[in-house]
């Protein structure tokens, strides 16, 4: 593979080391595979505006037995993030409980004194909006001071996002889901910590799975390494640490067949250690603010993937919206599969 | 309409005045239309097992068009709430921003010190469970000490509920929807507060609109309610005040149709002042205590009715899976129907 | 009253209207007034510095008769906040309660099921820090870019200030506490809504009081703002609403005095309407981030102020130490007099 | 020691091997020191009823040099919680930072476009509110469905305690302040994970420091414990596991001296594991709810033992007053010695 690497001023230069990619290297794909202004000065969807209708209807074709897969991962305090970033596990708090129903309390504290019977429960979650299986907005990365489309940084304020907030793709995360099973396709339990995916094992596992990828679709890309954090009964370094993901050679097979979303298995979608040594996370700058697509992490793909190697199918209807937060750069959600 | 009210404890008693439910009526329905046991007695799904699979490859034949619905109203500071019962709008709080990313003390705050050219924002929610577009899980209302399948008051502690609690729905709410608009049928913007709907009203509305509903559908009913609010252009008393909705009688109507669940574009789905005037949220007890039935509020059906109203068909896909938050008596949701 | 007010820029300039006071007076006051560099270039304590370690012995020997005062309103939800710049009232929610303790459950969810005879109650703060009665830090207001002694307002970052963090006084606030009751010296319950307290007034108060107020002072100004509202049995516009305060004359007399810290009972100290149709609470900008001056607020004077004027003695030890947030930009506090 | 245990029926029984107590133990001390009834029926205050003001004047006269001690670790996220019993450190978040103001972004999301020149900053905080240095209140506990004063354990509900809330003592903790160092007088660093304090220690500390302790003082306890983790880096098992502490013949001690408080610089006062193989925390049991004793905890007793140990004054005006969180079952605290 050799990606040719014009400094970020766009005046020509030396050939870099494609072994050694560097944020020269980022920057060459992202002015290769920008999508700002595609879809006009004013566009906060990206990618998901290759989703039409009549792929829509296409994918609810792909139904055929009736089975629902729930992606996501259980909303707990067992999650699992460890404080990097400032991310936490959700903590879920009753407002009222059964308790205070039993003992008669509910009456006292919250319906005034009167007694009509009825009990509620009510509850609470204080929740970080990356903690779990969730989208990344477009606005979740800025580089060189801006987001998707150009947007300038400061559109991300102290009270959220103005521009390509999550909210946005409140009714757009609907089409055709295509699972990748790497692992699986290559005969292993999971990829190993610091596997990269090329772009050449996407077209194998495709090919070997025989299931056909292009526009619109949203592809789901499984590493197995949520399956060997259940084998290891632990999550270790999960949020964060070495992790089998995709390498910066995917971008142009992402761009090419006009993928509408991604999401993987993993904490970060990508490889880590990532190829480029001075550039963190170089796949999120590329795909997310110059692409303008949509990542999902921390997908659950366990049971989707056993169901698919079982009967061979590996397309399906899904539907994943996010939660419309107003400003959100992120939302949690349970993305589902249907067969 | 005559609902025979025998006592709770079974004994004959007098006839009671229709006129003028009570508690005996709420006992009387309970008794008659409960599932408890109807699922085996470990149950935590209730109405929910009425859609099978071969329901929803069916469901799935209703998308013509691809036009895709989302029904959650925004979750931000401007819900509907104003402190009932301890519920409060979310807040929406940045742990990191776009401000931060432009002046660079992202990599001083966060990334510890080290610029790896990478800048990500992310971000926090503070929700009540119950503040806006929502399913109230089966934990979620208690009568009588006990919860939906006889389980007890208890099981619902300071941790959240050990039974019936959302995240068992996690991969369940999937099927075919059908809306009844209500105030349409009857050539009207919206009900009035305090309008109750009748079970005449769900058969004159299916009758006028030429749908058919039965076992396994998910029943989304509008009454208009925060229509008229954007009129006024404020929630008012929305939250827990006066407002058209569900009446007693449409309890045998949801039975015996075998409905999987239902939802409504009010704070409360029942008519509001209740026709009990000794208990609150009658049709709370009986739906979801002993009938085991999802109730949906807070949908926002305004942009789907409308299409309905235009193409003339009411019924779609209909996907709705809740945050699966461990011992969650709710959750917030961004309901999607495809047509 | 006559406020020269040179332009910002040092230059000599025409003489300003003093019956409308703006920007440029507000500058003016900030040249004119500033402590930045007086205590050193690292200095994050501001006029706390005036309180020396005699004072403290001085004002532990005003305490005659043993009786304690608590300033501070209810943490709780009944607060005076109604959403403006994203505060509202505290939350407190029960992480554990006595309801599980009463039926048992506590064991089950909390302790693993092993009963060791003890039961435990815990619960929770979502707390905004500027709430209630509070202090403000000097990095809690940012004019021109900077904080006090000139630290540039990027210092207060994402995960909070890294300079003029209210832990920096975490053992700085104990002294001599004064209390100007303004409306009890002219005979009056509250001063009015707009009412203005010039450097007079707080002269003649404190003549009115025989009390002489000098070095290292902290100072409790009553407007009785929150009598008024007790009266009046609501909070009404407290927060961010007319309220009497502090005029801009009171700079100087402020400043002339060496005092350590001011409080009121108002939300913001100031006159509200500001004096500036064009800045909004410029004392803040003059004495926060120029003076370093500590400002608290929503302080309950209210018994304090009655117990002075039964024993016509207005100084007292006052001890107010701030929770030490690190990176804080303000904190609740629980001010306490003791006579 | 011997330890006479009647059974908790009130009958003779054998005497119990003091070697290994029981709950029988606890039932027998608690009767033995129970105060319910000693300051009336309706008290909510326990042992601080034995601070009076004359005590006050006293502890006032204890300040001769002016020299200050903050108690408080930082409230931060690097607090000793590990999540047990649902406790977490405190979250810190900025509703509005400084970055905000340098890129002028707040007078867009904050003061509805309209620029006023000043700029604030404003934070939040999400603070279990026993996890750091804290005041248990007497709602803290509960014991055979009870807490001090009889009050029933369901006066602690969903919404937190109507009985022996934190709020109640808001202007009780002042009083005379006595540092005993037990290490020091052993000349230890510190004592070890497991070794009880007992009363005899209590006592040879007094001796040794030349100070005599009685009714109404706060007595802050010193182990070392938090200085052992200061030596190592890591708050390790703090929270929670094997620790230096009281052990249960400190109880006579404390009554029979009439003491107002304790504090101690570990996570939960007593010795850990506790001498009661069947009872967790038996002192929590016996203190708080029958002696109705507040107890401090994670106190940060370096700086003052240091000082004390200088000048051999362990003795000092004491200020602690909590949050008045209404309801509250515990409050952090920044705890102040004067000398």
């Amino acid at each position: 593979m050799t990606i040719a690497a014009p400094r970020s001023d766009g005046a020509e230069g030396p050939e870099i080391d494609p072994s050694v990619p560097t944020i020269d290297t980022v920057r060459s794909l992202a002015a290769r595979y920008s999508n700002w202004g595609r879809w006009g000065a004013d566009d906060e969807l990206g990618t998901l505006n290759h989703i039409t209708p009549s792929d829509i209807v296409a994918a609810s074709g792909l139904v055929h037995d009736g089975r629902v897969f729930s992606l996501a991962i259980p909303v707990d305090e067992h999650g699992p993030q460890s404080g990097g970033f400032g991310r936490f596990n959700p903590i879920h708090l009753m407002i009222r409980d059964g308790n205070a129903a039993a003992t008669g309390t509910v009456v006292r504290d919250f319906y005034g004194g009167r007694d009509r019977w009825i009990r509620g429960t009510d509850d609470l979650l204080i929740l970080p909006l990356q903690s779990g299986t969730q989208w990344d907005a477009l606005a979740h990365i800025v580089f060189d001071d801006h987001i998707y489309n150009g947007y300038h940084a400061t559109d991300v304020g102290s009270k959220g996002a103005i521009r390509n907030d999550i909210a946005k793709t409140r009714d757009r995360i609907v089409g055709r889901g295509v699972l990748l099973d790497i692992p699986r396709s290559k005969g292993r339990p999971w990829l190993d910590p610091g596997e990269p995916i090329h772009a050449a094992d996407l077209d194998a596992c495709a090919e070997a799975q025989d299931v056909a990828i292009g526009r619109g679709d949203i592809v789901l890309i499984r590493t197995g390494q949520m399956a060997q954090c259940r084998a290891d009964g632990a999550w270790g370094n999960y949020a964060g640490g070495a992790a089998p993901g995709l390498a910066l050679d995917t971008v142009g097979w992402i761009h090419d067949r006009d993928i509408a979303a991604i999401a993987t298995d993993t904490w970060g979608a990508e490889v880590l250690p990532n190829e480029t040594p001075d550039v963190f996370q170089p796949l999120h700058i590329v795909l997310i603010v110059h692409m303008g697509l949509l990542i999902g992490e921390i997908f659950d793909l366990e049971g989707l993937a056993a169901d698919c190697a079982d009967d061979g199918r590996y397309e399906f209807l899904f539907t994943a919206p996010p939660l419309p937060i107003t400003g959100g750069v992120g939302s949690p959600v349970n993305p589902i599969a249907i067969k």
